[in-house]
């Protein structure tokens, strides 16, 4: 029987279940315990954010950054119409009006030269999604964000170590440039505890207040620094933490993160370089901008049209392997397009019939890439 | 060295490790998986419920109701005002206005006989929290949804496996009688993940949406049925649903849950049994009313003020066991204090002063209890 490849397979480094025995033993299995210091402190110390806290999910990270900016009915927050769901949903459960942007023409992320023409007097926060891990074009975001006094919320849901490299050479880790970010451990990203998320807080205003609204709007954490002598319901929040169980999981990941980064860069440029656009004909490479680095996050490749998409991962299905598109435009999803008013998004449309993801994952290894590599070959000659 | 006596000790059966192990070699980590359908399924047989989600916490299971009702600014929740902070945070972050319902003097329990004359034009929902696993008057609470057109959500946080008995002898699970429920799997509850919450559905007009809400708003479900050919955002939500982790763990509990109750039933027993109130004197058993079981949740004691409660607190203290007093009343919090236009709330401000919460889990031998009670006596006489 032929091997089949999958799309993705979650990685496991062995250690997962030593430490939730180690959590389970030691009698503290709710939140915010020795496991979820231990992942929070490796966050802030590696990539610098002021402060990080685990959550139970990339989109319980978001709606964290929705109520900490009160975003309120009549707030315009700017999001890229090519993204996931939760990256509007949190807003929008706050009452806030999206307003999409487009995708570049040369890469999904939000087009940053056509964000100030959707400023208006209500506009909040501007939330750029790293797609793929590849970072946007953080300083141009940056300025006008302080030109306009908007904040800045990075959807970095995949842009786990990856970096906005400066113009002097020097690295920013994505996540750590906004005044706050949001991070996904879902199965599917390189460092997981099945679902699981991450808020990181790099304008040091909103850390007391997170802790808050983390802890169900109560003032817990500040009880058992002993700075107040009882804790009670003092904001709004809800109930974002992520069990000692999740958080020790996460953390047998995290202890690997080096190595998990070296082997899926690896298979990332095992799939760049094997191919010429001109090779490749009625498909085309992902372009990663000179201010960006790559984290192995995702390979895809981008096809002329929907029809040579559906050819391609049929064709790779015949051979057992399996590549998968990725998002529809949100702003002509059936919840939002009846209230949707702006101009046609033609690159975030583009690229929802245009990109085939292939597979990439720890566990795969260079000779299965370079059968897969062979199996687009046929397709495309 | 005398032997500490924790208020609570997480209980683990020994196999949630083992099953964890098992999610994790399925390859399957993410939500809504084999340990998820066989928790799920579980509730739903055995206490009735139309449909079980699990969901991170009972928080976010509350949420999911606010976002069911379609609570939106200017709708009116009556909940008890001695309750957990996420009764009320679920409602006001939909924009509800919470409108408080004092305690009965006999019981922590809402005063059902005191709920009609909160009921506006504008409410639209009844939240009995059943305090201690111990059931509200649903059989009077129903009526009055009815009459008026309301709808109950029972918080029913500490009612695993407790019941409500109907006038003619038969029971009904606590969770199985209003149109929605919330349970909470926290470490301090009789079944527990350290995080984690379900969702039950008695109204089968909400179980569609429910499915689509636990799931970032997208009509994934219907997609996996085959019911549609891609799936979308088509509605409001969140990312509700907890890992296969935290359900493998929580299905070891499950499996355990008949040894457990009888456990804690009997510890239970031991402690209720060994006084009456004129053995107290200046405090007082709980009172449970004929048409409530006991689920071996919480052993409570109500102290006749807050002096007697600090002077209980401190001599178990001093013979190293650990009791605890429980909430404080949610309409004079610091949050909710500037905002309650309602009467003063007599008996659920007598519960915050006088409650006192003993050791009880079911690490805890018979012999533990009696050891505690010989220190309550020396107290009491």
């Amino acid at each position: 029987m032929e091997q089949i490849i999958p799309f993705n397979k979650p990685h496991i480094t062995g250690k997962e279940v030593h430490y939730i025995y180690d959590a389970v033993a030691s009698g503290h299995i709710s939140g915010n315990g020795k496991y979820t210091k231990l992942c929070q402190s490796f966050f802030e110390e590696r990539f610098g954010f002021k402060r990080a806290l685990l959550t139970t999910s990339c989109t319980d990270a978001l709606e964290m950054c929705a109520l900490l900016l009160d975003i309120k009915a009549g707030d315009e927050v700017i999001i890229p119409s090519y993204t996931f769901v939760s990256t509007a949903l949190a807003f929008v459960r706050q009452g806030a009006k999206i307003v999409f942007a487009d995708s570049r023409s040369d890469h999904p992320g939000m087009d940053e030269e056509r964000i100030e023409e959707l400023i208006t007097a209500k506009t909040k926060v501007i939330v750029p999604v790293h797609y793929a891990g590849v970072s946007c074009d953080m300083a141009k975001i940056m300025t006008l964000a302080n030109k306009y006094n908007l904040f800045v919320v990075e959807d970095a849901a995949q842009g786990i170590d990856s970096y906005y490299i400066n113009t002097d050479g020097t690295k920013a880790a994505l996540g750590s440039i906004g005044h706050l970010a949001a991070f996904s451990f879902h199965e599917t990203k390189n460092i997981q505890s099945g679902e699981g998320g991450l808020l990181a807080i790099n304008d040091e205003r909103f850390i007391k207040r997170a802790e808050i609204i983390w802890e169900k709007g109560t003032n817990r954490a500040e009880f058992f620094r002993g700075e107040v002598n009882k804790y009670g319901w003092v904001d709004t929040g809800s109930s974002f933490l992520p069990s000692e169980v999740t958080a020790a999981f996460l953390w047998a990941q995290l202890e690997e993160l080096d190595l998990i980064q070296e082997k899926r860069i690896l298979l990332w440029n095992t799939y760049f370089s094997a191919f010429t656009n001109s090779d490749l004909r009625e498909v085309r490479l992902p372009s990663i901008p000179h201010y960006a680095t790559v984290n192995g996050h995702m390979f895809y490749l981008v096809c002329n049209n929907e029809e040579v998409r559906s050819g391609l991962i049929s064709k790779l299905k015949r051979d057992t392997i399996h590549s998968v598109f990725h998002y529809l435009s949100l702003h002509s999803s059936p919840y939002y397009k009846d209230k949707y008013i702006g101009k046609e998004l033609v690159n975030s449309d583009k690229y929802s019939q245009a990109i085939v993801r292939l597979p990439l994952f720890f566990d795969l290894s260079v000779m299965d890439v370079e059968l897969v590599l062979k199996k687009v070959k046929e397709f495309v000659k």
